[in-house]
């Protein structure tokens, strides 16, 4: 059997992210940062997952350079975990992830949350990869350029 | 401890994304199939995992109707997973994880494969979420308006 290859050398980017925060516990705790959650007991409550791993994923997280850890702003001794510049960029991966979701894991009729535009009160747009033309590019007409 | 909460049923896309492609080995497996592969011995050779656990991935992956199993397009005895109209809709989503990587994940210099538009063969702009009027959504003028 052929040993389990470590992703973070490959020169694939989806490899390298899916090795960060491919798992289901780190794609929630990000999800819940951009709610706005930032701490431990937050996040132990929201997800429902044992502290331990929680502990051990906001570590992965924060060294990573995707959380920061401070110290709490209202002046009581909690920690807060926050959303880096880095951490902010994953957003439309979450978006994403949202709107699959969003299209094929509901029955018809069936509420969900949704994402709005603060500034309308209004559902945001579907998330699409444009070509440079504006035109939406389809997996078809795309290829991955492989490092030779 | 309180225990761990089932995904499935929760009004939250994200999570119901998450608990059926968020780990590393479906989202991998997925990256492949939208590179056009799609027999399990090409997979397992990608992927380098253990062949029990590609087969448990693959058969979630058929159940959850984002991929199907076909007789090989060339008539020989194999089995062919390919990726049905909701896996493609994966797109964004490998999309968002590939750039995200891209921008954080490769020192400066560093080769790394690269998407491109096959009809120019130029790399592919960056994906990102747009307002109704073109204008880049932030996350911090979106919310999220949960189910009451």
């Amino acid at each position: 059997m052929q040993p389990t290859k470590t992703l973070k050398t490959e020169p694939c980017p989806v490899a390298r992210t899916v090795d960060l925060i491919g798992d289901r516990w780190s794609l929630l705790i990000v999800r819940d940062a951009f709610d706005g959650m930032r701490r431990f007991g937050d996040f132990q409550r929201s997800l429902g997952m044992a502290k331990n791993i929680l502990s051990d994923r906001l570590h992965k997280l924060v060294d990573a350079g995707i959380l920061a850890r401070r110290d709490a702003s209202d002046g009581t001794a909690y920690q807060e975990y926050i959303l880096t510049p880095q951490g902010e960029g994953l957003f439309a991966i979450v978006v994403a992830l949202r709107q699959w979701g969003e299209q094929h894991l509901f029955a018809p009729g069936e509420e969900h949350s949704v994402l709005v535009d603060k500034r309308s009160g209004k559902p945001v747009p579907r998330m699409a990869l444009l070509a440079e033309d504006g035109a939406m590019l389809m997996p078809d007409v795309t290829a991955v350029r492989k490092v030779t």
